[in-house]
């Protein structure tokens, strides 16, 4: 049964939350096929999480190995296939833990970089599982700058081999993930070299371990690399290599090749890497960190109402935590950023679709701005949703805090994706030197990619709202963080000319602009994000429900931005102090109208209970009896511990005489 | 042999280290005995912490225990007492890692609330570990609001015993330490009924477990709540009464007692339980939060200048990342936060000092500055330090990441206080209850308390900074703070009055303030902060070299806290745009400044790489040595996986005639 306190939140919903979960899978048909898939999964105990939270690393590495065999099997027998529309659902039913995600990236590296003989070679062997791969390429003491990567492979004519080496221990690969005790092989990436000319780092395919007994291969020293805040289920690894052959056929070599006398060949453009990161990058914001967000929100604010605790009014009950307005504060902002970064992940979407239309007919024009933006957009939505985890984790007190509850877990994932496939800081620094430049296009009158346009167009002014309620109107605050981001980028473009004029070197100069050039490639996100939101809202104009609460949503995430960005619109007056009073009191009033609906808003995200995995969030709300249901399975009930016999017992042996 | 590049760091220090961890300690006597103390828990191999992040929750309630009971035979070998000088360094000595906190209340509850009969039965026992104790308050269902309780002690005048029940699932008590699996006994919180009356909560002591075998005593349910974010080593509990019959003698009864005809009597005053919350508070935050943030910085920022990543300068070595402006605006800010609260902290100790003995001359006048600035700190420090852990993490990239490193540990203990001990927004709530109430009281002229008479000087005005320099002025930046703490306090007072005038209900106009009122109680405390970093700063006259440094540290606290809340301080013209920009460049000036004395500055605070625990940290800067050794003694290095013979070898056994 539903508690009674869960339950009427879901009477009030001002919208049909089935209507808004179809809207948001992009159709009543992706809804259904996605529940037949996760139905599918969840129904099949391979697949089960009950006990993920009371396992160890070594327990959960096994269980996901079985999961990804089992996943094989799985999906003939469903008919389903890579290609089809259902894969896109299995990841999230899986909830991503399953092991051999790096051989997908093995494989996709040997797809894109691999000859077609290659391809023809390792794909089939590595789509069956014959093969295990692995992606080797930061090393211990490298990661984003690939061109200090210290592995080296040096051609030897005389046998036709590549000789791979790990010069020192910073060389050592570390991190692959199915490498630390799962594959056979591995795509290294290492510095080429012929007759002792370095040639810069490439690829090349690497056995690692036995076929035959998995035990591993001469000169091959891997293993795992230990405990980590998350991702017990991935043998993330290590791996020297000493003296190592392989034939010569093994570097991959679609854009270039060694040839038996040593000549080295380049063809075809390179720029097709830059575009496979860019993929990683978009496809990983929806599953890897937006979900993870969704289902915090889900987790905490199913919490925040059935919960009680204090009394806002004497002689009442006490209230749900959610009618405090410090706990709405907390929440609903961090509910309206999971659904602008939904958004703006199709809005990614899209742009990367068409950008690959026009790579297929060998235009590149557009994948500067596609670089800029999936990287800016990377690590801007991992940080607000990372944070937005952690506020949620924090807004359900000690229950939060508890394994149980699903938050810690999310948490924990959720970070890694701030550091991995881009550390933040420098992702955000590549942004900021698109937009310096396409400023600079701009100011001098040259075309410049669509989403910087609006550079061209600076107004100086200052905002024309009057009252509260002109901070409801999107264009009032989508140009509020128009002119932001214009006034940000344009005043670091300024302060690096200073620099270099006054004398300071090239590269000094920026180093001493980057805290401001993270600002503004900040600024820069927040305000194509808040547009995109905006005129997402705009085209819903016939779906009436929804578009109102939508539109509700869409003001609380633009106004907390500027509530809690203060000071980037009151720097130069464009908002003024007074302003900033309606801004707070709109913002504030929005908390109050969005609370009603927070329960609805989140069932819509449609996540089973299964999926959350949490004693806090499930659909039923039956928190306490739930905790204490799963805290008696956990593995410390399960025994007497030693440390009684050992070291207690001696001690309170002796009291029973004393009482 | 230390890593070169961080061995020159230490050769340009701008003042000598051994005499800034003299001061810091407070005196070069005071380091010598931590120095013993540490030694001496350190090299016995009991306490060792090294395999700590390989080892399951069962086995690290094991060694807890062990730890705890061998710490009572090392106190009376070494020749320390509880109540020596040596004692406050045993617990940073063995990081907390160890069981019986909890019974620590369990003896200070009695000590407290206990008559003098009550103390002298149990002490003694407690003391020897011949009972075990807990302290049962947080319900299932109830955390900070006692009055909500609902466990019941129904007085059974027939028997004269009390009789203990847990009505329904939510008065299941929850989380207390030591309860899952240890205790013993507890001190349970239950409401009071005589003769069908209710008199509140009370607390009572109770036994929960055989002395003989263990076992759980008739009418008890009690076991391990089960994994959490942290505390592995903790045996958080939960614990179900039914009919469970105490004698009379149980309930803690200094300051109220039942008599054996069922009268109640109350005597004393109850102003004293209060006290002891303070004191948790105020000494959790040295111990629990800026101990770790200061293994967070050395870990961090030691780290940073072994690793080297991408080129600074075109045809350069690659740069140690600390060089990078963005690395050292993510760690050098938290530098100079954890000197910031060290000494806080012992401004809040000389506080709580003078308190003390004012309430042992029965005065209690001082009790209520010194609650809200208790709750205030806990809540603003605790919130700092472990977003400041978190960056700390995130600026060492992935092996941040890695649980090697000690930061994910450090993040999951920290992020707990954040919760523990009052959740952070009612406290901050309770600071700003406290700070309305002196500021009306301020403004129609009565006498406040000296930490808010700055509420009774309210000057309109500008800040009078004309350029750079000005805002190295602790005069000009701590006046900006007064004024923004004054601004915040006074226009939320205003605020409130002005709802309730308009006829809102009075708990419904506090509901609505709540967000800016936490604003105002955190803009106090940052205030606060401030002006006692620069009074300690001042009085540091004679200590030339260290003064230099801690000024610099103290500029940046202070800057970057303008720099980072602009909007508090731009919003009515206190500070200007133009101004903002003189912040801005002096605050980024700083940076560099201070980078350059960032190792000396973390090597002050004389931690042992054992303490440490980390192997990005450690003194000598070996990184990828040391991360390879450790990774090697996982466990899921020590095993072969079932994985390979039940999942992998079937499949790769097919492959080997197609290679």
């Amino acid at each position: 049964s539903v508690n009674p306190d869960l339950a009427s939140e879901r009477q009030t919903a001002s919208f049909s939350v089935e209507k808004l979960t179809a809207w948001l899978d992009g159709g009543a048909e992706h809804t259904r096929l996605r529940r037949a898939v996760v139905e599918a999964i969840e129904c099949d105990p391979v697949f089960s999480r009950e006990n993920q939270y009371f396992q160890s690393q070594n327990e959960r590495y096994e269980a996901a190995v079985q999961k990804a065999v089992h996943l094989q099997k799985k999906m003939q027998e469903m008919g389903w296939s890579e290609n089809g529309p259902e894969f896109k659902y299995i990841y999230r039913a899986v909830s991503g833990d399953i092991a051999f995600l790096l051989h997908r990236i093995f494989m996709r590296s040997i797809s894109v970089l691999g000859s077609d003989k290659q391809v023809a070679k390792w794909i089939p062997l590595a789509s069956q599982y014959r093969v295990i791969g692995s992606y080797a390429q930061t090393e211990l003491g490298h990661g984003t700058y690939l061109q200090g990567l210290e592995t080296t492979a040096v051609f030897d004519i005389a046998t036709q081999e590549f000789i791979l080496n790990t010069p020192k221990i910073s060389a050592m690969k570390w991190w692959p993930g199915d490498m630390g005790r799962s594959a056979t092989h591995t795509v290294a990436f290492a510095q080429l070299y012929i007759h002792g000319k370095c040639y810069g780092v490439h690829p090349f395919i690497v056995q690692i371990r036995s076929l035959q007994d998995h035990s591993l291969c001469p000169g091959v020293t891997a293993g795992d690399i230990g405990p980590k805040m998350n991702y017990e289920h991935i043998d993330n690894g290590y791996l020297m290599l000493q003296n190592v052959r392989i034939p010569r056929e093994n570097m991959l070599n679609k854009f270039c090749e060694v040839q038996p006398d040593g000549t080295y060949l380049r063809r075809g453009s390179q720029k097709i890497n830059y575009f496979t990161m860019t993929t990683v990058r978009i496809s990983l914001i929806s599953d890897e960190v937006v979900t993870p967000l969704m289902k915090a929100c889900t987790i905490a604010i199913r919490y925040s109402v059935v919960r009680r605790q204090s009394k806002l009014k004497p002689g009442e009950q006490e209230a749900k935590i959610l009618d405090y307005q410090t706990q709405q504060e907390k929440l609903l902002p961090q509910l309206a950023a999971a659904y602008a970064f939904h958004f703006v992940n199709g809005y990614l979407q899209e742009l990367f679709d068409r950008s690959y239309r026009d790579i297929q007919r060998k235009n590149f024009d557009t994948l500067p701005e596609l670089h800029a933006l999936s990287s800016g957009f990377k690590a801007m939505v991992t940080q607000y949703c990372t944070s937005g985890v952690e506020i949620c984790l924090r807004a359900c007190g000690g229950h939060g805090y508890s394994s149980l509850s699903g938050l810690p877990s999310l948490y924990t994932k959720i970070l890694a994706s701030c550091i991995y496939e881009g550390e933040n800081t420098i992702l955000l620094l590549q942004t900021a030197r698109f937009l310096i430049k396409s400023f600079m296009a701009a100011s001098t009158g040259q075309a410049v990619p669509p989403s910087v346009t609006y550079l061209a167009s600076v107004k100086p002014g200052k905002c024309p709202a009057k009252n509260e309620s002109d901070f409801l109107r999107p264009d009032i605050y989508t140009e509020a963080y128009q002119h932001t981001a214009v006034r940000l980028i344009s005043s670091t473009a300024a302060k690096l000319q200073d620099l270099i004029q006054s004398g300071v070197k090239k590269h000094n100069a920026w180093n001493q602009c980057t805290v401001q050039l993270v600002q503004a490639a900040k600024a820069h996100c927040h305000y194509i994000t808040v547009k995109n939101f905006t005129e997402t809202v705009e085209k819903l104009e016939t779906k009436a429900g929804i578009q109102k609460i939508m539109k509700h949503l869409c003001d609380l995430f633009a106004l907390h931005g500027i509530f809690s960005n203060a000071g980037f619109f009151l720097y130069d007056g464009y908002i003024s102090g007074a302003q900033m009073d309606m801004v707070t009191a709109s913002y504030l009033d929005l908390l109050a109208i969005i609370r009603k609906d927070a329960v609805p808003l989140v069932d819509a995200f449609d996540f089973t209970d299964k999926s959350l995995n949490s004693a806090l969030g499930s659909y039923d709300g039956q928190v306490y009896q739930r905790l204490y249901e799963w805290a008696q399975k956990s593995p410390t009930n399960k025994q007497i511990s030693p440390a009684y016999e050992k070291y207690l017992k001696p001690l309170l042996h002796n009291t029973l005489s004393k009482l």
